[in-house]
């Protein structure tokens, strides 16, 4: 986290707070309180930490924007790219001060007294010790989720936003590489994690988010963190991983088979039909992407051939996620999701084949549609790694 | 994160769950939402991803407590200690479901239909993606923070917390170590802060939470986190840092000054005056801590000698927190905090003096309230780091 040199131009800043204040007055939509998180990052370039002081973009539609943020954080609030040009004024709070009834007083005073209910929308991770006490401090409010506000504009990547996402995917492409290169056969789960955490930040990431090694039949819980379960020779790991550049996100799956240096303990014909199957959707799915096509088609995509071969019921989770600031944001490429693809989107393209108790395989790619189709940030191989583990 | 073999023994979930409802009960509460994060972790061991899809542990103080979880994540839901042992019903719910209906069905079933108005406690973290939507789903309930519920039980740590505690402390304690003995001088902040984070994944920590690393004028800033800056020869690095094991946090910060082997750049009088002020005023505040006496003495204690120097201008936030599942949580260490402390809790002591535009410097332990005094977790020799870099 780096709030003096952002990769995003400072310039920028001051052009998407303008959008989101234009997206929030078509909307009828009095103000938006935004908390720490992604969407202050996307509106501010500031990678505030979420602790329990209360640090606010408040952007009134009628009157003047301004950062809230504890004295003991104004340093890096100021630090931000549009405080820093003066394109958003700094409120500071004491520790003794009310910052919620600050923050309430501040929106009541753009928008006027005489309004009988203000339509407040509030950035959707904001937690629940904020939100009730701005409830409590506007009673007569009616508030929102800014999601819609907020992801029409976020949805969309500009070019500098897929550099840093590029950059993250090639990062975790090394990982998995050299994870698939190292020893695996007789190590934990958490163990391998702990490798590919130390892996994901040394590799340049900021952070390392997740790390899922499920082995064995723990291949088959998609979800599956990483326990003390010891990896075995002739069996498959699937492998999730991803953390975040200048807070872009990186994911990647892939599937290895761990051999112990025994050929004999390679993939049986079953896995490797099933592997089989996987990959040709896909590859499907992602040859699907281009602008106008809509999220649920991509999804039916990357269905349809797992159904035609009878693991229909095996593919029990949607086929991908938005990914930018948040790991998981819109556009969600799910059954009922009609929202057309455009050029910039981002996200996941990651069906996943699972025999509950025996064992599973799941691809991911970054994807982006691009103009002219899609284009595929990670650049690992996606085949079945077949290692010696 | 491993939600196997966790190191709190599996039978003290189910008391925690007992003890949750009585809390809730004696104030009047109707039921508890607890969304992902440090109290579902603290209740059953659940260390779950906090992602959009809906995962809540609902506790009615009348009627049966459930986990809620989508499909996709039953596995890993279904091995924390309480659901293993039968002490938790794991309801599940698919893509297409609506997840907050669900939980409102929940909890107005069990209390029964007649009730007027329900007073529902949330999880603090809880974000406004669920909670407006459940408020949505439940018009006429009344929400309200559970801090002072969870609270009650969360801020006396008992032995096994205290163990994970300090098995973060010391695993902190040894990347102090190294980094003071590495090089410093001609690197970036940010370089330093990765390496940071590489340290405490390699030393034992599940994730690496924060790394500040404040040179020069920086180490003015308390939360200045890292920057592009390059540390020079004759200047101060305020190091705090953190991460967690089995989501126990460790915090600790030391004050380095670098040379780069020149003794000449070594401190200069103001600067060892000022901490040798710090030094004793932390040592002051540590000395300070025993049962029965209150959160607030414990600042003064720290305030005290920093303002007898004259320096109580440049000690501009309170002088601490309470440390386990949250990074930051009760008891905070502030003036008007009137509470006792009780034998068990654990918080950091972190006085800080900053010179702003000059430099500044901080030192911070993890301490917990024992039955005869202070036990400080961190080992680390707390004064000057005066080293070569």
């Amino acid at each position: 986290m780096n709030p003096i040199r952002p990769s995003i131009p400072a310039s920028r800043y001051g052009a998407r707070l303008d959008a989101v204040r234009e997206e929030a007055r078509a909307a009828g939509v009095d103000g938006l309180l935004i908390g720490v998180g992604a969407d202050m990052r996307y509106l501010t370039g500031y990678p505030a930490m979420p602790l329990e002081r209360l640090t606010m973009l408040v952007i009134p539609t009628v009157g003047d924007r301004a950062l809230v943020a504890p004295r003991l954080e104004v340093a890096p609030a100021r630090l931000c790219p549009p405080a820093a040009s003066g394109d958003l004024p700094v409120v500071t709070w004491e520790e003794s001060d009310d910052a919620h009834a600050l923050v309430a007083g501040m929106l009541t005073e753009s928008v006027g007294e005489g309004r009988p209910e203000l339509r407040i929308a509030v950035s959707d991770d904001l937690p629940a010790r904020h939100l009730l006490r701005l409830q409590g401090r506007l009673p007569d409010a009616r508030f929102e989720l800014g999601s819609p506000i907020l992801g029409a504009l976020r949805v969309v990547k500009d070019a500098d936003e897929i550099v840093l996402l590029t950059e993250a995917a090639h990062a975790a492409d090394r990982v998995v590489a050299q994870i698939a290169a190292g020893r695996l056969v007789g190590r934990t789960e958490s163990d391998v994690a702990r490798e590919v955490r130390e892996r994901l930040i040394a590799e340049g990431h900021e952070a390392a988010h997740f790390a899922i090694v499920g082995s064995g039949s723990n291949s088959a819980s998609p979800h599956h963190e990483a326990s003390e379960r010891v990896i075995q020779a002739g069996e498959p790991i699937v492998l999730d991983i991803g953390g975040s550049i200048d807070g872009y996100g990186s994911d990647i799956t892939r599937t290895l088979w761990v051999t112990g240096g025994h050929p004999s303990n390679g993939p049986d014909e079953r896995f490797r039909h099933l592997f089989g199957v996987l990959y040709g959707a896909q590859a499907a799915a992602t040859r699907a992407v281009r602008a106008g096509i809509t999220a649920e088609a991509i999804d039916s995509a990357a269905r349809g051939p797992i159904e035609a071969e009878g693991y229909g019921e095996a593919f029990f989770h949607r086929t991908g996620h938005g990914i930018g600031l948040d790991g998981h944001e819109d556009p969600y490429i799910i059954a009922g999701n009609e929202t057309p693809l455009r050029a910039g989107m981002a996200f996941s393209i990651e069906p996943g084949i699972y025999l509950v108790g025996e064992y599973g395989a799941r691809i991911e790619d970054i994807v982006v549609c691009g103009p002219d189709g899609p284009v595929t940030l990670n650049e690992a191989p996606r085949e079945l790694y077949v290692v010696d583990g």
